[in-house]
């Protein structure tokens, strides 16, 4: 048997997961079989097997790398000091996040992820597996989150009395609605996010004004 | 035959709608039968096939119903000068709206309706009669909220020279992926979403400051 570089292993697995991302995307996980995810990438079922046991696998590995890399990019924005405002690092994460997946489905231009998301959120009901997958990657990015809240806090540039992990949450709650919204009605630029919450943000120097009810 | 009240006839509606939305919650759209439904509600087949004809009319009239009522909620919002805030606002219509279906849900408590939303999501994604039904609900919501961002422009409570579907759909998306959180990770109080946006909200003071990079 000839002897594989790990390079030539990774490129594989890639091959795989995207083919695998791309037909649950299209036509849901149930309806998806292995079958399909061979005749996608275009490869024996050994040469599958190898990497992924099944189904429950592809869409763990799937979750688990998406997450991963959000986590990564907001862990790595919690460095610096102070961090981007929310507008600015939002729309960085998710074009970075939307377009590396972008290639992956070239079918369905850049709803394809989103579309995947929503349908992983559907399986996660009823699949506890995939359900702990989704936690640990939520629990990720919200980590991540709440010391990027905590620095604009400690700069001041953030009320801090506020309790960070329900800034966090909220503001990952703006990207899912928004990533959710592309998979319902279809492809809005970032840019229209990242203006709303530069409009929120604006409020706060009328708050005051606000709180007359 | 008994002569029967339109009092009779939209409880008997509503205990089937009901119903059909634990079903839903419960187990998923695909995995619940009309049989389920008769079961659930106690009714014979004749009782709710008066009302609807199968499972596709039962989703789309709870979908119908319950973005109806968001969208009446935020117009009436919008008919104040100026509108409450968004972090009042939204835990407002969120406590009414989870309020109005836990009820619904008791097995499941207030993370039945969330359950419901991301499944109904995942159906719109195939089925496009739901599909046409979600955007008509999803507009009319964003329509009102169009009017509650113009108002606080107008009233200069925000920003102005940021359009004002930008931030409808920004804020809609909070909402969306706080209660797909909900589903997907258990309830939470509104109040954290609430605390979160105020947290937001108040960095527009700061915001030259940000613009350091």
């Amino acid at each position: 048997m000839a002897r594989v570089s790990q390079e030539h292993l990774d490129a594989r697995r890639r091959q795989i997961l995207d083919g695998a991302a791309r037909c649950f995307a299209r036509n849901g996980f149930h309806a998806t079989s292995m079958q399909d995810v061979l005749r996608e990438v275009d490869l024996s079922a050994g040469a599958v097997y190898r990497y992924f046991a099944g189904k429950e696998e592809l869409i763990g590995a799937i979750v688990t790398e998406v997450l991963g890399s959000i986590g990564a990019a907001f862990e790595a924005a919690a460095a610096q000091s102070p961090p981007e405002p929310p507008d600015v690092l939002i729309g960085r994460v998710m074009t970075e996040v939307l377009g590396m997946r972008s290639g992956q489905f070239d079918e369905e231009g850049d709803s394809g992820f989103p579309r995947l998301m929503i349908q992983v959120w559907t399986e996660t009901l009823r699949n506890e597996e995939l359900s702990a997958v989704m936690r640990a990657g939520f629990l990720k990015v919200h980590a991540a989150w709440v010391k990027v809240v905590e620095a604009y806090q400690k700069a001041g540039l953030m009320r801090s009395d506020i309790p960070a992990e329900h800034v966090a949450r909220t503001l990952i709650a703006t990207a899912q609605g928004f990533a959710a919204q592309q998979a319902l009605f279809g492809e809005v630029p970032v840019s229209v996010l990242q203006d709303g919450l530069r409009a929120v943000m604006s409020m706060g120097a009328a708050e005051d004004q606000l709180k007359i009810s």
